[in-house]
């Protein structure tokens, strides 16, 4: 019963701050408003207000109202991990062109990052992603062999790797970023219609399985004008996204 | 009792994880057994459960054992938010010149950010921070007249400015980071000591309080061969790291 009305209470305010009925800065109900709307004890009303605030979604403090801060953003594991999703998710036509499709030996930081031995195969596949005919990223991506099997099975020129890898029950429950900028070489600029020496946001990848099995180790590559990355930190909850210790 | 429980299982699992006596991908106790060491029921062992994962540190599953993922990362909200916290943190010497520090009209997206009218005046304090005495960001920071005025007070060559504000029980509860790549111009290519034309990682940076009051606004430049930004992200837990639409 309790769980219910601490389900029922987060499904409630995620939708209100969703909706823009509820906008950042505004205050939440509260506790004993929610208590009697909800006709719960106090414990669910704060079990929601504190899933919310880790979320990012709301400040709470003693003696005051909760305030909201930012909308959910429940949409973007997927768009994370799939460019196509990402792609959709903003109003573009996804297309793709394979650049490379290869059954190789793993380099050590790859192998590392798929926790295979260095030097065992691995299938990598390279591709040049658009968005409505205009190239937006080059996407390199490696899979340990028991995924790339899956993954040489797909036509790469048409189809997304991850729904093709979701239809077989190989579902992505994690992901690791690294974010940095580096600067567009040749061979990048070309595929990218950019200037040699452009700025690019890279962002390297590994997915992982609910088992902590590495699914994917990838790199993408956006140039800087185009795209960036937008995060929320509360304090107090320990969600990582943190500066790395200088070389 | 039961939210005691949820808390001593919470501070136990994150030792325990933190200290490497759990690694990535080794296996949790089962809920059964976390509930007999800790003589509880399987209420708060789930509640422990939940939050771990929503932090991206385990990753749980119907019918399996739940897997560690990542260590927390407590400390890094502070390091995010204060280039010398950052730096002591990762065993540097935080050093800093200031490079302008004015009372100036708010530009429009400055403005914006801090939520005052466009052209409000607000503190400006601009300062290259240096690690074992070399330089590794540029920070530009702005902030309301109400913080500005305190931001004057302190020496702004040796102080932490954040660190000054929390002494004034001016905390900051959240931040909201947008991270993208650059090229350095002549002037930041001259203060960091890099070519012109070096990737840098660009975040701009939103404090606010627990009001979601706005307390500064600032932009960190780190050049891209030195600097980067880890995030973890778990399916179903929408913390927000997302890549922003194509503009």
């Amino acid at each position: 019963m309790s769980s219910q009305h601490y389900r029922r209470i987060v499904s409630h305010l995620r939708a209100a701050i969703d909706s823009g009925q509820l906008q950042t800065g505004d205050e939440l109900p509260s506790e004993a408003e929610l208590c009697e709307q909800f006709g719960s004890s106090r414990g669910p009303v704060r079990q929601a207000m504190g899933l919310l605030r880790t979320e990012g979604m709301i400040s709470t403090g003693r003696g005051r109202r909760s305030t909201v801060l930012a909308r959910s953003s429940g949409g973007c594991f997927d768009a994370s991990l799939s460019l196509t999703n990402w792609l959709r998710d903003v109003g573009r036509t996804p297309r793709q062109r394979v650049l490379r499709l290869v059954r190789e030996p793993a380099d050590p930081e790859t192998a590392a990052a798929l926790r295979l031995p260095a030097g065992e195969h691995i299938i990598t596949l390279e591709r040049l992603r658009l968005a409505d005919g205009r190239p937006v990223a080059i996407e390199r991506a490696h899979f340990p062999m028991s995924i790339g099997e899956h993954v040489l099975a797909i036509n790469p020129d048409t189809d997304s790797v991850f729904a093709h890898l979701a239809e077989k029950r190989l579902i992505v429950d994690h992901l690791a970023r690294r974010i940095s900028a580096i600067t567009a070489d040749e061979e990048q600029a070309r595929l990218l219609e950019v200037s040699v020496g452009t700025a690019l946001l890279q962002v390297v990848l590994t997915a992982a399985d609910e088992h902590a099995t590495p699914l994917a180790h990838a790199v993408h590559l956006f140039p800087g004008a185009d795209v960036s990355l937008d995060l929320n930190t509360v304090r107090g909850t320990p969600f990582a996204a943190c500066l790395t210790p200088l070389g």
